[in-house]
């Protein structure tokens, strides 16, 4: 069973990430990501979509040109789980 | 300038197109495809975003594990054209 964080957890690591807001009251992270054409923009997905497999935690995302909009959340605990903030971390750094 | 289709020539287009419906009144049109996992969704979506980059016509999508949520609509022309239906017709025959 994977941990869902608490209220503070969270806090503590949304604050340690750049960009990310709460969605779903709480219960999911989220960002939109700019790039300067569809090409960067899919070509930033393709990398994350193997660091997303690698870890077996994949995100919902909305792409529409230059624009990928990323929410991250944990089905399995009903909320958001250290996996969401270490996703975020390794999509943060692509 | 691109032509906008009325709805005789929008209709008759669907109907060409396998499990595709109108969304936003019209003026786009919709698929919800399914896979077996992230990584043949991620597949298709990878192989669909060179064919859309190649039309120079660009989807907007959602993915969430092993499934992708396209829409298709021409902004230039504030609706369908015939490119989402070639488009729509590429991403079938991946």
């Amino acid at each position: 069973m994977i941990q869902k964080l608490d209220r503070t957890e969270c806090d503590s690591a949304l604050q340690a990430l750049d960009g990310w807001t709460y969605s779903r009251d709480g219960d999911a992270i989220t960002k939109t990501y700019k790039f300067k054409s569809f090409v960067m923009a899919f070509g930033w997905m393709s990398s994350a979509a193997i660091l997303a497999e690698k870890a077996d935690h994949h995100p919902e995302w909305f792409n529409v040109y230059n624009r990928v909009d990323v929410t991250l959340t944990t089905h399995d605990c009903d909320g958001l789980s250290a996996r969401d903030f270490a996703l975020a971390k390794k999509f943060d750094a692509i």
